[in-house]
């Protein structure tokens, strides 16, 4: 009997436990989950055969070698500063490690450690990080094995909602940590290279500067940059390729009205309001509009917006930011964390509400001397709101990963998932849950 | 016979030495003047008499308490950084201090302990802070004796070049701080109130959010927000006026044209570019514009600019940003530090140049059942380059706030020279050097 124990169980938990407590049997394993409380957990998983519930303290490092001295592979869904400290202990029992999160350089200098003790430490295997790579380096090498040279590569994932629930004006509700999504594109220029030349995109510019795409089925994206695309440059081992470029996936019209809230100041988090806990939204919107004797707020940002972001007005309106009744009670708030809260009243997932992952990546090729655009696509659709396409997508492919190297899959040496002896029958099973790419190839005259 | 001892030498000392100097004699006063290095000091002042020149280790404790001991009155000139120490030295031997810097908290925490021991610590004794607060203060009480109601405040500075050397398209030259002029507005929301509402600018309003002034034979200048102008209803004692506003000073289109270098994304600080070394400005400025497959450079500009802002272009031309030829040579540079490499070559003072110190005050008030505006403007030109406006308008009313606190001038505890009994004689004769407000009273319709 093989024991798997997870470490943390987060929002994105729920798809990873079903997925292995329904393997349980078939595979004779044991599951055992250890998070700080265990008081919701027990009520869905307290009379599964085979399934442990246990308190963690993670930063009792005694605990944590204690439960890892049981199994036979980690899966740590803590929060990412946790990682290394896990990752330590794994390599120290000789025992197998899986992370949804970035390679941070503290882990990647785990690298040699963990080949000596010859273990396997697995991250990025959720979704972005994960799913991308695995799905994007499976073109690249086809692409590579047909004699075709890869010359761009364009890549874009966003967190949406699903069209039978897209009720707003935005088409966006949050499904994930609000606050990254307020000061998302703050703390780092956008990097990233196109036809050869360096680009920069400053946070300024950043939700000007989009890429419209369109899905069949699904409609129009609009992309704006993430931070670093570099790094992805010696990731995916392509230094030559002429544009690698990686981005977020908004619905038209977010991205452009987003722009008007960081114009205006109000996506700031680096001071504190003036009496925050007391301010109004429309008090709020004021105190970041020019002044003028006589005209109202509305007709300020009317001002602001000028002629052709007019047609954004009711948007603003939507979210409520020409309120005077109620302050938002707010205390110590930055500009952000202000905006953040008022939001959070307007962009609420409903009970029955759906959402959707969308995943992009649009690659260049030149074959046989001609010139080819090869869009391939996922959406993924959340079930409910318990097993969301955000679930679903990070916790899937964290369970195959895990259910190949319980089976025996075994690369020792701190990794990323894009191995073909591994990718290949993740994203084969992924398809069998609806977590399918759809290729559009097109030939560039 | 009385010792002053300054502590430090730098740029503006020049103008504080020479009023100093010429006094000595008949103030019957000795002058001590410890730098780190004393090489260039020798040169002009090692041979005149009752000066003594001496090396300075301004970390070492025991040798400025000794300094300090031998001494009547201390002006700390070194960095801001250094004053709070010299400000507990000067207390514990029971010395009065002068700085040209802001009190900062730690310098405000000294109060009462200063007060105790009797002495006089004061700062924000040069032009901006200095000169400002106490030609401002001075209208004040009078408007206040004149049964008037101040209902607005605006203030401006700026140190900017003299009309017969203003001889380049931005009507700029680098008199101060090129790093702090590149990086001016970062670091912090501009926050004012403005008709009783409470206003923010954020960095990237700043450079547009610009308000015109005329000075009568000097032409028009443009201000823009500083950072914290709020802190100035304590300090004037003036928490009910409607308007209080804070700003800087440049030339037309210099603000317009610093706007386009923010929204382009060149004086970001806050990471290193790729091979910033072999980068020419060319390069530079291409890697912050959105690629087009055929347009030149100075085209994608040119788009950038729009319409409204085109007649701008020569000024970027000027500044060199299209040059190709020779790398900047600035090795680990952000944006910001290889902007300010170019600019230094460009915006450079010429041995014959001079310089131009401005400050500028609007006062709003009601008198009798009457509104007027009554502008207040100083402009001060340098002699020459040692002489520079900037010299004479920080070191002269630090050498006559010595003068009169040499001669007996007390006031216990840590101040700004808002003390109509020092700022009065002290305006006095900064007139006799041409520093002097002309006033324009205009009653509002």
């Amino acid at each position: 009997m093989k024991v798997v124990l997870v470490l943390g169980a987060g929002l994105s938990s729920s798809s990873l436990f079903r997925y292995l407590i329904s393997h349980l049997k078939e595979n004779d394993w044991r599951l055992i989950i250890a998070n700080a409380s265990i008081d919701v957990l027990s009520n869905k998983y307290g009379s599964i055969a085979d399934v442990e519930l246990l308190k963690l303290d993670a930063n009792n490092k005694a605990q944590r070698q204690q439960l890892i001295a049981r199994s036979n592979l980690v899966i740590s869904m803590l929060p990412a500063s946790f990682h290394v400290e896990v990752a330590r202990d794994c390599i120290d029992a000789g025992i197998d490690l899986i992370t949804p999160s970035y390679v941070s350089q503290e882990m990647k200098a785990l690298h040699d450690e963990a080949i000596q003790k010859g273990v396997t430490i697995m991250n990025e295997t959720g979704v972005d990080p994960g799913i991308d790579h695995m799905s994007a380096v499976k073109i690249m090498e086809e692409i590579d094995e047909k004699g075709g040279k890869l010359t761009s590569f364009k890549s874009f994932c966003g967190g949406l909602i699903a069209p039978e629930s897209d009720d707003n004006l935005w088409h966006y509700k949050f499904t994930w940590n609000p606050r990254n999504v307020v000061l998302a594109g703050q703390g780092g220029v956008a990097a990233f290279r196109q036809n050869k030349e360096l680009k920069y995109i400053p946070y300024n510019q950043l939700f000007k500067r989009t890429e419209r795409f369109e899905i069949e089925g699904y409609g129009s994206f609009d992309g704006y940059a993430n931070r670093d695309s570099l790094k992805y440059l010696e990731l995916y081992n392509m230094a030559s390729v002429e544009t690698m470029y990686r981005g977020t996936l908004r619905r038209p019209d977010f991205c452009q009205a987003w722009d008007v809230l960081v114009e205006l100041g109000l996506t700031e988090d680096g001071y504190i309001l003036e009496n925050s806990q007391s301010l109004t939204p429309r008090q709020l919107l004021n105190a970041f509009l020019p002044y003028h004797p006589k005209d109202s707020v509305e007709t300020k940002l009317q001002r602001f917006l000028r002629e052709d972001r007019l047609h954004l007005y009711p948007l603003f309106e939507e979210i409520g930011l020409f309120d005077n009744t109620v302050p938002i009670h707010s205390e110590d708030a930055s500009p952000a964390r202000f905006l953040q809260a008022l939001l959070e009243k307007s962009w609420v997932l409903k009970p029955e509400d759906k959402d959707m992952l969308v995943m992009l990546h649009e690659f260049g090729y030149l074959l046989e001397g001609r010139k080819y655009r090869l869009l391939s696509s996922m959406v993924s659709v959340g079930e409910d709101r318990h097993y969301t396409a955000m679930a679903n997508t990070v916790g899937l492919p964290m369970a195959i990963i895990a259910k190949h190297m319980l089976k025996g899959y075994r690369n020792p040496g701190v990794h990323l998932p894009i191995d073909r002896e591994l990718y290949i029958p993740v994203l084969e099973e992924l398809k069998t849950w609806g977590v399918e790419f759809i290729d559009n190839l097109t030939e560039i005259k």
